[in-house]
């Protein structure tokens, strides 16, 4: 890594594969890929056998994986679709994760240079997110930038990042109506800019190109708001969006960061929006109960590890949301369900205590 | 303007002149003044007669002026230095204000290109902002940008931006310790975004190159904290930080907006900060009581008005901090001062009720 002290060995790739054939995507993604372990999991709704080039060092998850660690015990759990990246989360020791989306490939920046993804993300997570007062030259612990004047020297060391949250060229990471009402409409833009979101305030987070330390980051990334007719497009799901929402509470309640801009993606076309359209309403409607939701969640003092938090979260989720709306009672027992598993299996800081899963 | 519908006449360019000769300042600027009003304040420790290119369609106000409007009964109010600009601000009745240091020039973009600060800025202040759910994608009111997938439709019509804060290419806005630290060091990103700060998050504002909705946030950008060996250097200064910290506290509480990010300008060197390190120390450890207590900072509901609100910030200012040190009790007062004159002179929107100043 070019500007941190990170080993090779201590980053996990994940990668969720919904299609069988990874040859081209991961070939686009070699001279990146080649250095550090790979978690492939393949979607347990997916028939065809799974095409990998070779010359990767990786460990590939399937079904008969996830049914004997997970059993029938967790039946909140589903680790279907773009779920099934989730189950390579709880596999890895590995204190880094990125995980990408298998209809992405390496991006050029805005000089046309290509873009080394997991050393930006990498670089994200290992220099200090600064969430309590926003500075005007962005993340200032980027080579060239600083504090600006004023910027409180208490304030400027900062604290552990969680979470860096990536960013996309070409195709935007829409919802379905807006991809519906624009199919031209490609992002061009190329922002040079990383940055900490602030403390207090909420963001949707996409699943599509994110790292994160998987102690603190993981417990809050899981398989729960699941829509009645998620499907295998990004914008028929939330799953993400909702992990997101649980990842900023906590790390605004633990004082951790989570950092968004740089390192770009390029996502390349699929499927027609049109077709999605009426399963993205419903949750484009849960979106504005659930982002009042989580504005309004206040953690406890006693909350001290994100499973802690994480915990809080769904017992509120149960008071506050679950009448209105099945799918957030599913969301809750999912999430239990999660921390619960995260525990057991040994994936959590406290690793070695006995699981109480 | 391009994106908006903004006459030239609804827009006043305010120059704080702390050099006597601006010829070379605004020939620079002329493609982009020319179709508007200037006011040019000259600050009252000046001496020599002002220089000015022929050309431009402006009023100059000098020290004589300042005394005629403002008399002998806002003894707390001071015009000199960085804060003449202000006295530009209260003559202007105009909808939108842009100011920008005499040190600055037109900046280029990342493709060489000239940026039209003015137009920028405007058109920052003419969309809406998003300050209560954050964007990736930055602004979504920019040609090419939308609302990210997860973001709530019922905030997608945003609220009034009231403040627009440029950034600057080549000399960063750095505190005079960072300064005498790299010397060398100059800022040569262009990150070609503009994106809302969010409600509660608050920022350091530098008034190198801002604008403004007048009447929104006319009212909090006042000459107040003075350092008692404020210079003529914009790090020897942290009245704009003050002023800056007001305004996100109120647009928080009226629910209005603030941006950040494009237009840049290109600032010249300027001045020796190892000189300066004596007098600016005294800002930094001021700031460390400052942003804690603009953090704590709640306003009451019955604040609706800009004018309103910083009458509580006053009576907060004079009770929590006005006893740490006498540089807040004389804030505290310009601020009271200001409220006064500014409703006095009949800057506000409630300039033709009668005055109560």
């Amino acid at each position: 890594m070019s500007q941190t002290n990170i080993g090779d060995d201590e980053v996990d790739i994940v990668i969720g594969a919904l299609h069988a054939d990874l040859t081209s995507f991961l070939n686009e993604w070699r001279p990146l890929f080649s250095r550090f372990h790979l978690i492939i999991v393949k979607d347990p709704d997916l028939r065809e056998e799974l095409k990998i080039p070779e010359g990767f060092n990786l460990h590939v998850y399937t079904k008969s994986d996830i049914d004997r660690v997970v059993g029938s015990s967790y039946t909140a759990i589903n680790f279907s679709g773009y779920s099934c990246r989730y189950f390579g989360y709880l596999m890895s020791r590995k204190k880094y994760i990125f995980s990408v989306d298998d209809d992405c490939i390496p991006a050029k920046d805005d000089k046309g240079l290509s873009v080394d993804a997991v050393d930006q993300h990498i670089t994200n997570l290992a220099t200090p997110a600064t969430p309590f007062f926003f500075n005007t030259l962005y993340d200032p612990f980027r080579k060239g930038t600083d504090f600006v004047r004023g910027y409180p020297f208490s304030l400027r060391s900062g604290v552990t990042c969680a979470l860096s949250c990536g960013l996309w060229l070409n195709l935007a990471d829409h919802d379905a109506p807006t991809q519906a009402l624009k199919p031209g409409h490609r992002n061009s833009r190329y922002v040079d800019a990383v940055l900490t979101v602030p403390a207090r305030a909420l963001m949707p987070v996409s699943g599509v190109n994110i790292a994160f330390n998987r102690e603190l980051a993981g417990p809050a990334l899981f398989p729960g708001l699941r829509l009645a007719a998620e499907g295998k497009l990004r914008w028929e799901t939330v799953e993400d969006i909702w992990c997101g929402l649980c990842v900023k509470v906590v790390c605004d309640h633990l004082g951790l960061g989570v950092k968004t801009g740089l390192p770009y993606v390029w996502r390349n076309d699929r499927g027609n929006a049109i077709e999605s359209l009426k399963k993205e309403w419903e949750g484009v409607k849960l979106m504005e109960e659930v982002v009042p939701f989580f504005q309004s969640v206040r953690l406890s003092q006693a909350a001290v590890t994100t499973e802690d938090c994480m915990l809080e979260i769904v017992a509120l989720v149960k008071e506050r949301l679950a009448t209105l709306d099945p799918v957030f009672a599913r969301a809750a027992q999912a999430m239990a369900d999660w921390i619960k598993l995260w525990k057991a299996v040994g994936s959590g800081s406290g690793s070695s205590r006995p699981s109480n899963g």
